[in-house]
């Protein structure tokens, strides 16, 4: 029997369940141009079907019990909108159980779950379409797993958390500090009540073991993955990396060198004329680099209902597009490997520990005003196989204490972390150090 | 009978070819992690199959007859990298008919006969790749057809072409002449020894209408695209703009609104502290606005056999997975339509005529070094509604004459060339006249 439309069940009708929900109703007829049949929202499960929404859906479409899609027959691909772990994992499970596609933005989930869930569908022969997890409207994962699938990825860098860029954009322009941005952000409704995923580096570290596990095709841990978040960047810090030619970003990092992993997540000072070090506010920006294809960027709006609703009808219609051409030939069939790599042909490759990294790094000391202090910094420093690239020692005096800016060569973060040890213990170097890793040449 | 592996023939084996072969050659076993099975280079056809390549193929796979490869029962998919019109257009539409998938690289044939193409793949229920085809090694191809499938594309503009890109960032960075800097391009093997496809906006012109064409659903043909080159732009102007905040590029632009589409090709002066005014030298970006998605930009090198070479494999890959996935199914069909609607859905739009256009502008006239003559050109542009928006007037003398240099708000095209034509017909305005036309607000 072959499909006159093709029927969506969505669970969790909160923001961009509604952006989802417009764009199907706005485009029902460009999207049929692309396919051939509808796209049909033909259920919607949320807790509360009471709430006023942007957008006018029939009543007899809503469910409080998200079952009802998994179970409703008609459903050909269920759309995962609620978020967290719990029950989410649990009801892409049984949506696959009983063979329905699924389409989600859960990146917590994936970056947990996901070679459980990815397994499962293998098993049982449905597509999980996950474009709107990374990036919100910016099609990186269909860039990784196909546009740049000729291909050797060896770096994959970006801004890939929209509120902890929008605080450094802000804190930058206009030299405001965290906490007094992150208020005003939360206000604005682009930092949320809790925004501890957001400004610790938790969301960009799930959006980085996806990329990154694609790219390289092997699982990423997302427990191995080095998070550090950006609550501890002053906008003295972000003076000085302007003064040294940079731009304070949080940064998502992979790279594969020897057989080995990279995966970390932290506050990272970008040379001002890079791409990237112009990508302000609530964009996203992540920069994937192949053996061949060299470097690429990739742009967009990263959260937002209509960005990222849009990048979960992309998936729609490229399930939906499989699936008519499936149904003509006559069984259906997995054409893209969820994981980009054939499971079969996966491999697992070691994480790289952390101590083991290498970077520059920007050091800013509060050290007794005092001859003598430097060199005796820089004595350490040289103990631990570090050398200096540059020095700024400009007095801001702080009773008594004056701040020692350095940027470092290319070191060992276990060195790195050794010399500051040695260094805290000093009496002439007063608390807190602050360390911030660099990146470009 | 279950493929074991996909055959590849080769027509064309020039740069990008042999960036391709080597791709195939150096990544076999990850490729054959992505699709379960190897892809082969079989065949290889080109005029000249003695010249000495830097990689290495068995002489017995080599031809100098296309006929061998499409006549080859083995081959399942045909790659076109001879470019030009003909032979190519017919040895493509063979190799269809002949029920060979094919991947092309060749903007130009795709601008010309795309529509004829693509007609007969479809008759013939085989897929053509071309993603290669625009931007290098940007998956921007697949962006619009899939990962923005979601979305109502509204506008689309970039820089296509590295050539004209380099000879700009380098005039601009050396204040250097367009023909010195070009004969440096051809030493250096940036610039070809006949340059006028690529300086003289021929082959961003190709490029556009390829994009215009999937982003608005509509045939774009390629001589209602106006086209202007970068052969007429000084260091003077390029100096000029900088000092109003702007930097010079050549431009592809498309946009969709009230049922027309706009499609040019010309230089255009772009605010600084865009992203886009940061694509440097051979790079290429292309910025895509959805309605939903906001502004994207895809950015990556744009030319040179390992890029396009990737890009041609990426192709290679997907409609090899389709078919393998097929072949378990039982019959062929096409995923995504070429065009990215459907052929029944496609509209018919008309392209606005360049007179109707609307844009700001930069003049530069070279002018009587005497008081009267500013008010003078500026009554002459209000009678034509052109307001302007500021004017420098620094009197770098020629033989006394000085410039005029001004730019306007947003005004008409026709009203423009209107006023270009009464202003040129004054004895106090002296050849030539330099308009050149302002994006970005």
């Amino acid at each position: 029997m072959i499909k006159k439309t093709i029927q969506v069940g969505l669970i969790g009708f909160g923001t961009v369940g509604c952006g989802m929900a417009e764009i199907l109703l706005q485009r029902e007829e460009e999207i049929a141009g692309r396919l051939g049949v509808p796209l049909c929202l033909a259920q919607v499960a949320d807790l509360d079907i009471e709430r006023e929404r942007p957008i006018k859906i029939k009543k007899s479409i809503l469910t409080t019990n998200a079952h009802d899609i998994i179970a409703n027959p008609k459903i050909d691909i269920v759309v995962e909108l609620m978020g967290g772990i719990s029950p989410a994992r649990e009801l892409i499970l049984d949506a696959i159980a009983h063979g329905k596609h699924v389409v989600t933005a859960n990146k917590a989930l994936l970056a947990y779950h996901g070679e459980e869930i990815f397994k499962a569908a293998n098993v049982a022969g449905v597509e999980v379409g996950f474009e709107a997890a990374v990036g919100g409207g910016i099609p990186i994962i269909r860039a990784i797993k196909e546009g740049l699938s000729g291909d050797q990825i060896t770096d994959i860098f970006g801004i890939v958390n929209g509120t902890s860029n929008y605080i450094l954009t802000k804190m930058s322009n206009e030299k405001a500090s965290f906490s007094d941005v992150l208020k005003e952000a939360q206000v604005l409704g682009y930092a949320e009540a809790d925004p501890t995923l957001d400004i610790g580096g938790g969301d960009s570290a799930h959006k980085l073991a996806i990329l990154a596990s694609l790219a390289f095709g092997t699982p990423v841990p997302i427990k191995e993955v080095y998070t550090e978040g950006i609550a501890q960047i002053t906008p003295m810090d972000i003076a000085y990396a302007d003064q040294f030619g940079y731009q304070m970003k949080l940064l998502a990092i992979a790279k594969i060198a020897d057989g080995q992993i990279e995966a970390r997540v932290h506050p990272t000072m970008l040379p001002k004329e890079t791409l990237l070090a112009k990508v302000n506010g609530v964009f996203n920006a992540i920069c994937v680099v192949g053996e061949s294809v060299g470097e690429t960027l990739f742009y967009g709006r990263g959260a937002g209902s209509a960005p990222t609703g849009s990048a979960v009808v992309s998936d729609l219609i490229d399930i939906a597009r499989k699936r008519l051409t499936d149904q003509q030939a006559g069984a259906p069939t997995i054409r893209v490997p969820h994981t980009g790599t054939l499971s079969s042909h996966r491999v697992t490759l070691p994480i790289r520990p952390m101590e083991q990294i290498e970077s520059r790094y920007y050091l800013r000391l509060i050290v007794e005003d005092r001859p003598g202090v430097l060199s005796k910094v820089a004595g350490v420093l040289g103990q631990h196989h570090i050398s200096i690239a540059s020095v700024i020692q400009d007095g801001r005096k702080e009773t008594g204490a004056v701040q020692l800016v350095m940027m470092t060569h290319r070191s060992r973060e276990k060195d790195m972390q050794a010399a500051l040890k040695t260094i805290s213990e000093s009496k002439t170097v007063y608390k807190p150090t602050t360390l911030i890793r660099v990146e470009g040449t």
